[in-house]
């Protein structure tokens, strides 16, 4: 593939092939759908890239993307200051928010504890969390990193740390995901929805 | 899913939303990583987007995209003027130039013929490719378009607009493709394969 294709069409392909799980093909694909919109539906998206680094930035408490510092959420007053939510990633926030289930605050580590891929707890800044848990009157830390390994890994590892803070920790449940068959779900998520079962 | 996002980070989700078969959640994992790269990474693929409609255009002979006019390939003295192959669109031209086995011209024709969506002979400018057979020397048209419903189509249509010409109209061949089991073809494939069965 390529070399037939202009020298500006090459270098957009070369450039969207970074994108996570992007091949060549599926570049070219999205190249040539951009040559195909109007020019200023092309330097729309072109100016929204240009213009991301300048405008985000991480919330200095919570480390959420923000445009703010504090974010809208930390500065919020009517959030219950007293809970605070860690997830691995600012996609796992959008997730919490938009079940409108919780009310707290945030701590957002950008990434799970990964030895092999040289992420420690310095890496997640695991220092802040600690920072905050010690000065800001928090009473609960949910730890609501996602039940892969890693992600188990990380909470373990945080619930340990956080045993010399007068907090209570607790854990996302584990069991089967809403609208699910039960022959569906695989056996390490019913033997947890078991052990985890509920009086009705 | 969104709202709590910050703008910048909407905006970009939204514009990246637009291209083919990415949906909010896809289009969430990219701004994601466009935000994770360093900002020069991210500058320049906004400057590749931004320039890209400024600088591509289409030869004016054959239709493929070029930043001259004509294209290198129409300018190309060492290429075949007497055989025009005809291809759906852009990448059809790359993967054929890729094969090296083709040594002519082309003529691109960005689409296929497909009434129900409004694509009819002329928004394939078929007439200037009926001009260039008139008037270029032509001697064997090959129709590439695709082995789909529309480009079959396509190809009828456009080997009856050929008659009156003195060139000879050839189709890509149909069979099974290299390294693919006879078991998974599917019965069409094998059915073309067959009657175009060859002496060994």
């Amino acid at each position: 593939m390529s070399k037939a294709f202009p020298p500006a069409l090459e270098r957009l392909i070369k450039n969207l092939s970074r994108l996570p799980g992007i091949g060549e093909k599926t570049a070219t694909r999205y190249a040539l759908q951009i040559l195909r919109w109007q020019e200023p539906t092309a330097q729309e998206l072109a100016v929204s890239i240009a213009e991301l680094h300048r405008k985000i930035l991480l919330c200095s408490t919570c480390f959420a993307f923000s445009e703010q510092d504090p974010c809208p959420i930390c500065a919020d007053s009517r959030r219950n200051r007293e809970i605070l939510c860690v997830v691995e990633g600012p996609a796992d926030l959008l997730s919490i928010e938009s079940s409108g289930a919780f009310n707290g605050l945030y701590h957002v580590l950008h990434g799970a504890l990964s030895p092999s891929e040289g992420v420690g707890p310095e890496e997640l800044r695991v220092d802040r969390l600690l920072n905050r848990l010690g000065t800001q009157g928090i009473k609960e830390l949910v730890l609501a990193t996602s039940s892969t390994v890693a992600g188990e890994a990380t909470a373990a590892y945080l619930a340990q740390c956080c045993k010399e803070f007068p907090v209570t920790v607790t854990r996302l449940a584990c069991g089967i995901p809403m609208g699910m068959d039960v022959k569906y779900a695989d056996q390490l998520t019913l033997k947890r929805a078991l052990e985890a079962r509920f009086s009705y």
